[in-house]
């Protein structure tokens, strides 16, 4: 179970070492949109993304003698070096699986923080049993990117926070991909704010959590082919999935052409860079006006790691 | 004469209607420059830039019977959506006079902001005479984009706000052009703050500042070419320059490629998308690092209005 005390005291953890992003309003955003919404800057977050609060949490709940062991990630995104960072700033060992074709940055990212990367050959053998093994032959502590209370509670605290700067929200936007995000900031904003409307956003071609949400039950796909490269995963989280059920009201979709185009808007109106998974709960509002007409829309503005040749690639669409 | 007071009482028109910008940190740029940078992130300024506090405190500070004459500003830059949105925030009309060959998206901008824009041809016409002669006809007020008291406090007050959100700093860097917000910024700072070492920066190219320092009097230059935009102003202003010679320890001075080089790093670092001229102050403390080494540096970033093909050629270079 996760509960709003686990966020609490999460948000103790964090206090002093995460930042406590900065909450943003654009009115020409505002105008477009015909409602006023309110933008949860995790882009801002160190890292560079939610993604710390999360990893960060773990680590400090784990008993000394656990985290002194060290700690393994799967990951070659922002997970990785939410993970890295952590373990830094405790002076414990991390150890970061990656595919042997990961991104060069990102290697570099990773080890820049301290981590130890090892590759394994995606084609011929399992990330699973490649961490698994490392798990048992060094004694590691596995940092499951979701699936996981400490996560959900850690990741849940960027919501707490927004809803203490703007308690009156009508309706919040949350990113989803393995739902830990959208779990512990749905915990976080039932409990502060009793009849607010929840949402998780998914990428059109990513739509695990809407077919799931749909069918009332955990449904894979395959790994989808979409730009928001952090909202990649094939299913729900088995303990993210029932909080999912419970609390929110909908997920929406969008499209990868419409994240560019609010990753321009971001950038040219709001002056701040975020990644297409960051884009995409500010899209959704944009695309649906109807629903939010009117209202006070809280959305999570997930991270901003975008490769700047990316970056300027998208700049050229139109 | 610019006293606190009327920094103090600029800061009172300007709440609620001015954001309170937030004061960013980033741990990558200390460690590259080995001392610890606060940066005052007025590129999250309504319209962009710090210019909106100068001209609404300006308007805000007239008549009422003045102001309902409405209210004519030369720019082809930030002061002009400044003064537009300034105009509009009171309900008074704005002329705002552009050179014939501005791009039409600054036109555009102006106009969306329900300022009239009147044109003059640079080869023919002089902007000044263009201005007076509306100025008489209609009863128009001027706002001068920097050598006005009104101006100047009302851009000190992004000073007083980082002041008073980190009290404690050693050194403040601040773009410099007109020198209205270096000015205000330096009345600011130095009340709150009497040893604090304030500094002023400029573009390489565009030294005028520099210069006068120097000669212990207002030198004037021929237009500079630099991709600081909002830094192009020919000579430091009759008001602010005694200002600055008072109170200013030093102008330093950035190269264009350094000024890049620090938007690709606050972008991708920083998430935040800032102008050359915004990103000027912030160059001078990575150049300059002897003489910050271990302080507590407090830095202007003055805007973010780039234009994002310019942007694109930015990302583009290495």
């Amino acid at each position: 179970m996760l509960t709003f005390n686990d966020i609490l005291q999460a948000r103790e953890r964090l206090h002093g070492v995460a930042h406590r992003t900065p909450v943003l309003t654009s009115r020409q955003f505002n105008e477009q949109a015909g409602c006023e919404v309110f933008f949860k800057a995790e882009n801002l977050q160190r890292v560079g993304a939610f993604k710390f609060r999360g990893a960060y949490n773990k680590l400090a709940s784990l008993s000394e003698t656990e985290r002194q062991r060290g700690v393994l990630a799967f990951s070659s995104g922002n997970h990785a070096q939410a993970v890295a960072l952590s373990a830094k700033l405790f002076g414990i060992p991390a150890v970061i699986v990656m595919p042997e074709d990961a991104p060069q940055i990102k290697v570099a990212a990773t080890r820049a923080y301290g981590a130890e990367v090892i590759f394994y050959d995606r084609y011929t053998q399992s990330r699973e049993e490649t961490g698994e093994r490392l798990c048992q032959e060094r004694g590691l502590v596995l940092v499951p990117p979701f699936d996981d209370y400490a996560i959900m509670a850690g990741q849940g605290t960027s919501a707490l926070e927004l809803l203490e700067d703007v308690p009156e929200l009508d309706s919040l936007l949350v990113p989803t991909s393995g739902s830990g995000l959208l779990a512990g900031c749905a915990v976080a904003a039932r409990h502060l704010r009793p009849n607010i409307r929840i949402f998780g956003v998914e990428p059109e071609a990513g739509n695990d959590t809407w077919l799931s949400f749909r069918e009332g039950r955990r449904v894979e796909i395959p790994v989808p082919k979409t730009i928001a490269d952090g909202l990649q995963v094939s299913a729900p989280g088995q303990l993210t999935f029932p909080i999912i059920r419970a609390l929110v009201e909908d997920i929406l979709l969008v499209s990868d052409g419409e994240m560019i185009e609010t990753i321009r808007f971001m950038l040219e109106r709001m002056k701040i860079l975020v990644e297409p998974s960051g884009a995409i709960a500010a899209a959704a509002v944009r695309q649906r006006k109807r629903d939010f007409s009117g209202q006070r829309v809280g959305v999570i503005v997930s991270g901003g790691n975008v490769d700047l040749a990316k970056l300027a690639a998208y700049l050229q669409q139109s």
